[in-house]
Order: structure tokens, then C-alpha cells, then sequence
């Protein structure tokens, strides 16, 4: 989808007390690490790092750093791995005494090219308030500059904008004070044998590691917030690795207790202050209620967490069906507004046919357990639901489905329709040989989001060479880009891609990218 | 003298503990009250102000504030008098809800001319550090932003750099939290009978009273710091109005107190952290300091102030007396930098010249209290110096003085022999009357602290009508081009000369500027 800010500031929200305590009793402690960083580095050319940039260590900064920085110099920090948190440095000055105030500039940076841009010509359609830059004014030295905000970033850069002729200003001992809520004493069985995958899955555990704060947070760098779609496939990720329940149990908490007054889930929640539901509504994220508590409950049962969750689900699920007609024809179209990608702009209601059965196909395991008198109906719904695809949407020339009234052949319609399991096995298996034959290397793809789902389809039809292959190609090759962290968008053919105009506001650590230990745990094994 | 700075790391400084403690146990207590801007206001042409430009009403502004401030809006808040201090704003969000930070840029300005400056196309040779910008990034909000820095300000502009498309800033309960250590209740006798000199003594007022915080500062928007020859005309106007004998006491003692090895005083003090004497040396400031020391004995005797600062004055003089040669010629051309003026380059050897005698004059009362052995050599040189002065440095024909192996005339020669009485008194009469003739709107006076001399010289010489027509024309066309206190430098030819390169930099309230309260409470009885 392009992306577009949703304001719809007429809507009226509840707030369910009980279930904002539940959340709050599920908040995490977060756990704080002191990094120094490894050195000072000067940025490089390098055509096979992202934007062209990379570093080379530059031993003349650390000197220049303790000897004495005047207007216009400027070093670089590299702690040698991404960190989210505060920055304090400790600066003096040196030569006469200090007779007009510093004026110091510091810029976060997830990845080194960040550092080579210009933010000032920024003009993409984010916020500019984004950027991880400060300037900030020292009256008297010495001092430790603590800065108060947080960051994401591994590398640091310190430009002086002014002292005066009549001093410098030497700095010492800057520290990163890390923080997360991950428990890396959690981690076991890390290694699957492969060391291009194993690499892949040890920045996919940075990723989700920094982005599990007091919520699991879509990006450190940017947004900073609980997203719906991004939860559910965090949450898979976190089973396979540190696997900290209450975070989960938290973020479900958060969403249900936040309804519209006619029980939509917000896409997104902010918690830095007070709990605020977003008045932005994603319909795919909505029905990913019922499949992240379906995915929770699979693994923990709790009869609390289901009685009080349920009707959350539940209502997603109906809200939904309003737009499913009685040929079983998903409209999609007619209800409010699905993300599915940040990719090219491509018809979506076959994908989101395929959605819909997916989401039902996990909400009726919900529904048995809670013994919903309507249970017999969604079974019926879910039954011409998929039906209507394997007798409307299936194109058999092709074996591959199409949407909308042109009839469109796209990605995201094969791969929602095949985790859908619309289709016998064999069908399915089918269809992904004939998907990726059309399709690979899926460009149609712009995100490690969608990305996800076509390697899980892949995995899920009995393709796993192939899927292996995607992990290993598509992220590898963020590895090879210089990535510590995976990306919230990545289109190997346009690297410099952003949803959002301009790439130096785009995230470098984001949640939704971090699938490959799930990925590689589940099907690999 | 044109602009330099002086750099001597080489200098080693003594430090008198016991004269600090006496200058700690002088320090004021700061007096803080609470302002409300008046209004909002817009910048509007006006030739008549100092920089083309005034301002208007604006109640626009002032309901964009209540409503709600998006990318690139700005106004600007006018508390109608100028205040030293720090500022703070309640800030809230409208429209949906706070989905990226706010960024918030906040100018502080004396005049209004300020703010229609670009400050980041500066060139002068001062540090752009002290521009009184500051960019915050908020996270969340509601908030009360409650800047930690000082600034010096009258007019306060909030830009707002960038919210998100989905929402604004409203802005609410500004407040100046303006700080000084003057007391106004010891204000008295306030009018001289003249509107536009009370006027003017009003503005002085306001200078002084901005300028007098732990310190008597020079300036409270740039250097923020005690200097020796500032000193030295805040205490004089200090007497004819706050009155308040502690502060001066504290600052001669915290110079006293930080000598160089070799028993020079420095010409400022920092004292914003630790006290700390720069490596600046003014030759006359220098010898100010037993001038200073002087008009507080006369005024206010303590045997105790005057046996632990009488040692300082007397080393300035004896370090001073170095380069007067046996004929009585002073070489201050050999000796360390003078200052005298901002003012265009001349032969500074009369005028210093004058100064010693003017100095020497003030030191002999002080050495007479303190019958030290020496007084006799004293009298000896004084009357040596001024005998120099008169047979050598004096043009009969013109009948006025001269400078350097040129014979320069210039105005600062003139002026500060009539004030060191080398000449009768009608001789002096005469001498005023000629300097007038010949410089008279004395446009070689680039600053206030010049002009204070010519004024007092045209007084102490029987001018009292061109004297009072001087501070009329000179301090009055301050006010009239917008000042509210009163500036650091003003050529009336040229309002917008700075003697750093940029009037973006230049003081609008500056301590040496406030003379006018005590020349006319001195000589307009």
C-alpha cells in the first residue's frame, strides 16, 4: 500500500480499566548495560554497503577527541553493535579559559550512511522530528553531557558548531547505557548447523531484542510504538528465542482494552505517556487479534487470558464478516483500509480473501475452546470463504489466483491464498512451484513484512529449498549490506528504497524483520 | 582598538583563598519574579529602528498558539520589557494523537530586528555559540518545557520545525522567570525634572539592573561575565541608584583575588563554575582597579576592604609605572594591550597617557590613606607625567593635544586629558571647547563607554549644556530607534556597527552603557 496518515479524530474510543491493569501488572522491568564504544571511524565509499557508505577506523579522531575540538570538528563513535538507549559523554575545555558557550551537534545513526546525509534537505513526508540529531549549548566546563532522550543507533557523531578562539573542547568517556527488556539469558539451541543462517538469525535476535522495550516497539529508531501486525509476527519470533510470555500477554492486553465504541482494535497503541489508542485501522491488522492470541494460547493456556481476551477477537472477526457476501466474495475493498505491504501499488482483494480464511481458520480454534453458540456459522462462513476463492479466484490456466475485476495476478494474492490453505496440499504446493516461477525473486515484495509470508508459504507448501533460499538471499544480503539489525523496508534492486520518500528516515532495526529465527526454528528442524 | 582576542596559556595565576572567601561571602541572593508576555506580535518595516525593523500587534498569533502551530509556523511572544532569565511554555497536542515527536525551536532577542536575521548565514568572528536559539525535541506531550539556560530577551519566537500530519502544538501560560540581584526598593529620587533624561535615566536603570546578577555582568545576552573596566562605570551608576555596595565589593575582591604570578589583574573573571581569571590583560582596565577602588572608598570606608585590596591597586600602578620613562613619557605602546574603545584605529599613546595621570591621580588618595613610603615617588611621577603631558603633548596652535611621533589628534587624547587635569581648569574649559569644535557629534566614539567620557569631560570642564545635549542626542536616539536598555556599541552614523562583524552578536543591554543615571545625578543638581 502507499503509505497514507489515517486521522480520524471523530471516533470515540473505550477504555476497559480491568483490562489496562492487566497490562499495566504485565509491564516489564527493563535492563540497562553500559557500551563503550570500539573506537572512532571516518565514513568510506563503498558501493556494496547500503547507500554507498561505509567506515574505516580513524585513530586521528580519538587523538583529536582528547586533544581538543574546535568549530567544524567532528568525530565518529562505532560501539561495534546496535544499541537502544541514552548517550553521555564527558567534556572539557582546553587553552584559555572557556569564553563563550559550546555549541555541540550529536547525530544517532543506526547505519553509517545515515551520517552521510544531509538532514536539513530533508523532504520526504515523515516527520523531520525523527532525525537523531540534538544541538545542544554547554555554558560551563567540565560537564557529562547526559542527554535525556533515547536512541537507536551504533554510531555516534560529535561535531563542534562553535567554542570560540579561545579554547577546544576535549571529550572523555562516552557511554551508551543500553536498555531492553529482553533476557538474553533465555537463549538456548542457537545454532542450526548453518553459519549463513545462523548469522541471519543472530541479527533477527538483535532486531527483536532491541525493539522489546516496555512493549514490543515496531522500530527503536522510529515509531517507537506497539503496532498490531507487527506484534503477531514479534510474538512468533519471541517463542523462538527468549520467549518472555508477559510481553505478549502485555501487548494483547493493550489492544482489547482500547476498542472503538463499536469494538474495532486500533492498529497502534502509544504508551511513553499516558495509553493512548492510535485513530489509525488496518483491517488485516485487525483480524491479527484473533491469530496473535490464537498463536499465544497454542503455546501457553490460560483460561484468564482467553476468557478475558476472546471477545476482543471475537469481534474483529464479526466486524469483518460484515463485508463477506453470501457467495463467500470478501469485500475488502468496501470496509476500512488493509496495509498487507508497503509494496507497489497492486489489487488487494484476493489477498485479503486469503487473509480473511487465515484469520478464521485460527479464530475458530478460539471459538471451539470458548464454545461460541456460533460457532456452526463461522465454520459455514470460513467454509464459502475458501470456497469462493478456489471456484472464483483460482485462475486454473495459470494455477495461480487473481484479483479485482482485471483480474490482476500479484504476490500477495498466492502467498495469502496458499497460508490460507485454500487449496488441497498438492494444489498448494502447486501453486507456490507456479508463484515462484512468476514471481521470484519476489521485488513485488518490498518488506522483510511481506517477505515473511512468502517464505512461511513456501516452508508451508512443502518448498523448502526455496524458502531456505529467500532467507539466505534477502537477508543475507542485508547482512552483506553492512545490517546489524534488519530493515523495515529492503528492496534488493532499489536499496535506497523508502516507503516514505527518503530512506534516512526509514528504520534500520525493525520488528517485523526479525521472523528468520521463527522461521528457521519451525521449519528447519 | 579594533577586535582581538588574547590568548596567554603561558600566564600562571595566583589564587588568594582567603580575598575569595570574602568575595563568596558577598555574593547575592538572586531575586526571581514571574512575567507574562503581553502579547503576540508580528515583525514590521520601520526605518526608524535600529535594523529596519519593529514590530505589531498580532493576534493572530496569539490564536494560532490556542488552536494549534503545524510545520513552519511561528510567532512571536512580547513581554514588553526586557528580562533576564529563564522562560517556559505549557505545550499540548491536538487533532490525533502525538505520533512523532514535536520539534521546537525557540529564538530570544533583545530588539526585534533580531529575529529577522538568518543566524546560520553568520560570518562575525565572535562565537556563533551565543546566539540565543535552542532546538528541543519533545516525545511526549502534554508537557511544560522549562528551558535550564539564561537568556536575555524581550521578544521570545516559538517555531515550530515539525509536528506530524496528524497533529499540532498548542502552546499555553508563558512565563519569563526574570532574575537579578538588584533591589528596586532602594530606588529613590527618580526624576531629574526632564522627561527625556528620566527617559533615559529609566532605560540606564533597566541596563544596570539586568546586568547586576551574582556579578555585575557586561553584557546578559553575550560574555555574561564580570569584567574590570564594565566594573568600574557599573559601580558608579550603581551608587546613584540600587546603591547596593556588597556586589561591587564582591567583584573588586574576586579580581584582588586572582592575580598573575607577576601581580597583574586580569581584565574578566568567569564565574558561572568555578572562579576562574582569564588570560585577557587591558592595560588601562588595569589600572581602573585602583579607580574603582577609589570612588567605592570615598563613597563607603572600610578599613578592612581597603587593607586587603589596597596591595592589588598598588601592584597595578607599580607594574604601570614600568614604562614611564624620566621625562615622564608613558610608553604604553611597550606595555601590555589597552583597550580605551571600540572605536577606529588611532595613536593610542596620548589617551593612555591620560589615563595614567587620570589613574595616578585617583591611586595617590589611596596611598595617602595608607601613608605608604613610596607616596612621595608617587607625587613625584604623577606631576612628571602630567608636566609631559602638558609640554609635549599639547598643541598650542590648535589647542589640543597630540599623539605619537604623527601628531594625531584624535578624541579619545582629548578627553581623557581633560579628565586627568593636566591642564588648569580654563585651559580645560578651553580644551573641551576645541574638541568640540573640531569632533563634535564625536562619531570617534564608537560605544556608550566612550561617549561616558566625553560627557563626564565635558562636565568636569564647565560644559554642562553640550554635555547634557550629548546624552539627549546619543542615548536618546537609542531609545528613540527601539531601545528598551540601553547597547554595547551605537554609532548613530551607522546604527547597525558591531565591533565583531555582526550586529547579530552585539549586547542591547550592556552595563557600560548605563552611565547616564550617575553623570546625571552627578553633575545635574
Amino acid at each position: 500500500m502507499a503509505f497514507t496518515f489515517q486521522k480520524n479524530t471523530e471516533v470515540r474510543f473505550r477504555r476497559d480499566e480491568a483490562l489496562l491493569r492487566r497490562a499495566e501488572e504485565n509491564r516489564p522491568a527493563l535492563r540497562y548495560t553500559q557500551f563503550r564504544p570500539l573506537g572512532t571511524v571516518k565514513l568510506t565509499q563503498d558501493p556494496e554497503k547500503l547507500g554507498g557508505v561505509w567506515t574505516a577506523p580513524d585513530s586521528a579522531g580519538a587523538a583529536l577527541m582528547a586533544e581538543g575540538m574546535g568549530r567544524g570538528d567532528a568525530v565518529i563513535l562505532d560501539f561495534g553493535a546496535p544499541l537502544v538507549g541514552r548517550f553521555s559523554v564527558g567534556i572539557d575545555s582546553v587553552g584559555s579559559p572557556m569564553d563563550a558557550p559550546l555549541t555541540l551537534r550529536l547525530r544517532f545513526a543506526e547505519l553509517p550512511f545515515e551520517l552521510s546525509m544531509d538532514n536539513s534537505s530533508y523532504d520526504g513526508w515523515l516527520s523531520s522530528s525523527w532525525f537523531q540529531e540534538e544541538t545542544v549549548h554547554l555554558d560551563t566546563l567540565p560537564a557529562r553531557l547526559e542527554l535525556p532522550r533515547r536512541y537507536s543507533f551504533r554510531y555516534v557523531e560529535l561535531r563542534v558548531l562553535d567554542t570560540s578562539p579561545k579554547y577546544r573542547a576535549v571529550f572523555s568517556e562516552p557511554v551508551g547505557l543500553a536498555q531492553t527488556s529482553a533476557d538474553r539469558s533465555n537463549l538456548t539451541d542457537r545454532s542450526c548447523g548453518d553459519a549463513r543462517l545462523d548469522a541471519i538469525c543472530r541479527a533477527a535476535e538483535k532486531t527483536l531484542e532491541n525493539c522489546m522495550q516496555e512493549v514490543f516497539e515496531d522500530g527503536p529508531k522510529r515509531d517507537r510504538r506497539l503496532w498490531l501486525g507487527d506484534l503477531r509476527l514479534q510474538a512468533l519470533a519471541n517463542y523462538a528465542s527468549f520467549d518472555q510470555r508477559e510481553l505478549v500477554r502485555r501487548c494483547l492486553y493493550l489492544f482489547a482494552a482500547l476498542p472503538t465504541e463499536d469494538g474495532r482494535i486500533t492498529a497502534t497503541v502509544f504508551t511513553a505517556g499516558e495509553v493512548i489508542p492510535d485513530d489509525t485501522f488496518l483491517l488485516d491488522y485487525s483480524l491479527f487479534f484473533g491469530v496473535a492470541l490464537h498463536d499465544y494460547l497454542t503455546r501457553h493456556w490460560e483460561e484468564r487470558t482467553f476468557a478475558e481476551l476472546y471477545p476482543a477477537a471475537k469481534m474483529q472477526t464479526d466486524t469483518a464478516l460484515q463485508w463477506l457476501d453470501g457467495d463467500g466474495c470478501f469485500h475488502a475493498e468496501r470496509a476500512y483500509q488493509p496495509f498487507l505491504d508497503w509494496g507497489r501499488d497492486y489489487d488487494i482483494r484476493c489477498a485479503m480473501q486469503g487473509v480473511l480464511v487465515f484469520a478464521l481458520r485460527r479464530f475458530l480454534w478460539l471459538a471451539e475452546k470458548a464454545a461460541d453458540p456460533k460457532l456452526p456459522e463461522y465454520r459455514e462462513r470460513l467454509n464459502a470463504a475458501a470456497a469462493y476463492a478456489r471456484n472464483a479466484l483460482f485462475d486454473a490456466e495459470t494455477g495461480l489466483f487473481v484479483s479485482g475485476p482485471a483480474r490482476e495476478t500479484n504476490l500477495a494474492a498466492q502467498v495469502w491464498m496458499a497460508l490460507a490453505e485454500v487449496l488441497p496440499p498438492e494444489q498448494s504446493h502447486a501453486l507456490m512451484e507456479a508463484a515462484a516461477a512468476r514471481f521470484a525473486p519476489y521485488r513485488e515484495a518490498r518488506t522483510p513484512y511481506m517477505m515473511h509470508h512468502v517464505v512461511q508459504a513456501l516452508y508451508e507448501t512443502g518448498h523448502p529449498d526455496k524458502a531456505r533460499q529467500l532467507i539466505r538471499d534477502y537477508w543475507g544480503t542485508m547482512l552483506d549490506m553492512g545490517a546489524d539489525t534488519f530493515w523495515e523496508a529492503f528492496d534488493p534492486d532499489r536499496p535506497e528504497f523508502s516507503p516514505y520518500g527518503s530512506p534516512a528516515l526509514s528504520s534500520f532495526c525493525h520488528a517485523w524483520s526479525c521472523t528468520p529465527i521463527w522461521l528457521i526454528k519451525t521449519y528447519e528442524k
